[in-house]
């Protein structure tokens, strides 16, 4: 089968790989339908992400057909239509029976990781009955890719550990793919305001299309103060972290209310100060999460329901054999305007 | 000065008043501009509040503007447009301090119960402080008067206590204005259904514009079974009881799923069988609750916001001269299609 | 082996029964070393459980070691010490990702209803990775069947649900063993006071010992008065409910305080009238639960950390062939001064 | 009447000064019959806290009676014995509204800061109504003075912040009096282990004497690695930093479990790093808070029913005439061993 393979730092290549075969009997086979690309996936291809080994087929979304249950598998059977989570769970852990499956002692973010992912035409699933979704009735596959990983993401590590509230303030510091899942699940909950920060105009277009109410371009370095200004010197209930540096992440640190949650989601590769000299009396919280996938039987009956649109995510759409040209218009987004790209497999 | 007074069982008039006064210096004088009637009115008029007697002004609604503010007054002053909360809070007592203010040791539902209230041209308000809320500038004066009792009582005993959560199944009993209210304010959690039952098709008809998914007639005694097999036989995980009789109680305990909740609105003039012979271990809760007006902030932050719209339970508007024929159109629902009246003091 | 076998209203035997074999590769099979009697079994030889079918093994507590676990058990292995949970859990169906392993779709409580249970020298447990729990080293197996459903009921269905506190009032209508048990597990949340209610003075003594701070015998049919008394007319914060009777469950309606809970954990075999009339604006909450056992893990942890000492409620011991003389003398608790009677099989 | 005076950094004196007045209706006046000192009043004297201008009387704890009381305060009146609270609260802002009475728009930390303290014969205190605590009948002054800030100080930001939960794994970095206050109230929630972390092996075993299970001196550098080999690897539930210096919040940062929780107490001077490079991916929270005592009436139930013993904070004692010798005391605590020290007016 087709696969699209991580080579080592800055390689990748489309191979031709054996089929993948059943390894536990609770493991199932799916023929991938769609899949899509995440930033994690090209934070491997620099070689920032250790656990990946050259040699691994990359992707951790995705929605398919499966074509193979393992004997304990007892949800699935062979045809079912299925949404891949990123996150595998094998429902008897400590950390998964207390809903942590993101540290899942046999399974959490493995996919793509290290183990084979789902940019490929199959791809082998472990802990299948907890770690699949049987898609409903007329499903809009394209769109449900996006409950894979980037909707749960947004949801859980910055729309429910920010604690966002009817009436309330939110501030999304990075309007990539992620903090854009961010905007679309907070209105789950009736935000009056939700203000969206990035350096980049056309996203914060489509950030105001997407629901936000103000946005800020932080390329002048004064979006602290604009933000302040906006909330009359308040600043926001919830400040999500969308990006993954430091200098977001202390932006964050500026805007956040007394008694406000900063909820960070962005992947971090170095330390950032955290001024308690300014904090340590202003009852905030600070969370950080690698999402868990908890809700997703939840996002699949809003989006069935129509209280989310996740198609609204997607820009660019790719066959399989095209993938490293999608790979491309993701990875200069700014130039092609991407957001998620849907690869049919 | 003119208003409305209660003059014993079936018995009202309106009347030449002399203008309330400052009693204590926490106390406010407020000209009402727009007032309304609450189905708790009727509750009086009919005899059934033992704690409201005759010669009483009636209401515990409105918005108007301030006319003195006593000694003890720090957040208002005259000419201050405000909001009035059906529910007086001296911000003092341990109740208070639990945010328990219908219980407030010397305040809770006081206004035009146990000292005259909001329909006449004027009225005085204990504890101004803690009872009254300043009208953000251009505020839409009728809508807000929806935020004194009906919003609150609909989001904090319904919602609230309903543990509604995006993706959940609601049911609400009881398609009056205040069941209404609980509809709207249900919305602010992106629940994936809600049901509406009611006897009366002109209110379901108003429920489906106004968000609800489904409604159910229940005027056959089947609303269990139609909701049962609406939810593949799982039932609603909220169930809002906004009627306040033995028989739409029970129907609530037929159609809650396990694992859900039994929000009661309705005021109660009965005992209800409780059915633990069949509940006992289905893991559910059942809320009471007098509005405590705590979620009133948020509900002006969301109403300036436009993520509700409280002027869509209006239904007729009444000059105060005019109130007995308000009192009237809205006493005979059924055939006027009245919710809400406005009256314009 | 032997094992004691219920057969029909008023009958059980002790009877020769082949060995349980493993019938799913989830399942293992464990020789039991210790096992109780629950309130339920006596309820089943009653013929109060339908689900209970004459020829049935009963029983659904217990500890013992692991003689042979399926094939798809990863987590248990032959010869591992193990705590038998009362609720069997596939870790999988919606309502165990929820934490409800109750309403488990195949599982739930089962052992000693719908199929064999524990009360003989083998037991075949479905669903092992997620049902048992090992036993840390040096654990006293007596105490630790208490952990397999009276403190877990007690915890989870009084303690919890009834959102008991520091310095809180609680209020325990029964002192039987899971009053007790919720009497000993209350105590991990230092509320203030625990008023037990009991009509035997035998329990209530015991119940002083076990940290109850004040007893009421309400055999005087007086004990809402007396504890509106002790409490300055204020009443219990948190009320459980540990007999199953209206006239007990009306009890806590009657000493709830305003903004508190009314816990069941009592088996209802009948309704129960629920004083809405007095109690709809009082902000009370009323909870039912059949045990999840998802505190188990925590229970073991607070046992062997010796918070909780569960061997108080052990008053006798039998070995498996004088379980009959066992039954007795736990069906005849008021002149046994019987509380939970340990089993060796 | 005699007072401690701040007179600039590193000076102090003992003055005689005008007795305070009321100056707002709400205000009170409290005879001081015994304070204490805290180690903020030490920030103070090093010049740290900018809004504590020379001139200021000092401490914002203690207990007396009230000897005047503002024409507008109606729950204390002359004579009654009251506890004062470090935080002002006026019970009307929208900060008192929501509990966070550490950010009330007139109150907050002003005594002994932005207006004159308790360390004095007599003190005044604003919002008096919502800001003292009637002492209850017999109640233990000396014992109770430690609820003026500490033991909420300890409670709320450590404890309540740190999510303590029965059968978890409590570390406390610092076992000065707050360290040790957060040590004394997390055992309201029976966690199975509390390991207390500290320099001085004098308070380390004060700390095993009030309840820490385990204890570790961290003057070799290697407290981390000590905690993860206690703890199987695993760390620390609530990781509770009671230090205030970066050293002591990046230990809280290596010992925290995945989806544990830091809660910080301490009062920081400089920024800390925060290791989002390791820890984006665990699930952690972190929380800040200046006191709000929001818990006091709690304290006060769990204190008079003998729950917590507060008296075991205190070591030395002196007359207010000894202050400056307590100050001493207070000031050198390795050498005198002092925890806290009463002062009695």
């Amino acid at each position: 089968m087709k696969a699209l393979v991580y080579r080592g730092p800055g390689r990748k290549a489309i191979e031709d790989r054996p089929m993948p075969r059943i390894e536990l009997a609770t493991d199932a086979i799916v023929k991938i339908s769609k899949t899509t690309i995440c930033g994690t996936d090209l934070h491997i291809l620099k070689g920032d992400v250790a656990s990946c080994a050259p040699g691994r087929i990359l992707g951790h979304e995705g929605v398919g057909a499966i074509t193979e249950a393992g004997q304990s598998v007892t949800s699935f059977r062979a045809g079912d239509r299925v949404l891949i989570s990123c996150i595998s769970s094998c429902g008897k852990c400590e950390y998964c029976r207390r809903g942590m499956y993101s540290h899942c002692a046999t399974g959490g973010w493995i996919l793509g990781n290290t183990i084979d992912g789902t940019q490929a035409q199959y791809v082998r699933i472990p802990h299948a009955d907890t770690s699949l979704y049987k898609l409903p009735p007329g499903a809009d596959e394209e769109a449900l890719v996006m409950l894979s990983d980037i909707l749960p993401t947004g949801f859980e590590c910055g729309v429910l550990n920010g604690k966002v509230q009817p009436g309330c303030t939110v501030a999304i510091v990075g309007a990539g793919p992620v903090g854009l899942a961010a905007l679309l699940t907070a209105q789950f909950y009736a935000p009056a305001r939700i203000i969206m920060i990035d350096l980049d105009d056309n996203r914060l277009a489509i950030a105001r299309q997407l629901g936000a109410t103000e946005t800020v371009n932080s390329s002048d370095g004064k979006a602290a103060a604009a933000v302040m200004k906006m909330t009359g010197g308040q600043g926001a209930d919830t400040a999500i972290e969308a990006v993954g540096i430091p200098a977001t992440f202390e932006l964050c640190e500026e805007i956040v209310a007394p008694g406000g949650t900063i909820a960070n989601i962005g992947v971090h590769g170095a330390q950032v100060p955290l001024h308690l000299e300014r904090l340590w009396d202003r009852n905030i919280t600070i969370t950080t999460r690698l999402v868990d996938t908890v809700s997703t039987p939840m996002l699949l009956k809003t989006a069935q329901a129509g209280k989310i649109n996740p198609r609204l995510l997607i820009t660019h759409r790719f066959k399989l054999d095209a993938i490293l040209e999608a790979y491309d218009t993701f990875a200069r987004a700014a130039d092609t305007k991407a957001l998620k790209v849907i690869i049919e497999a």
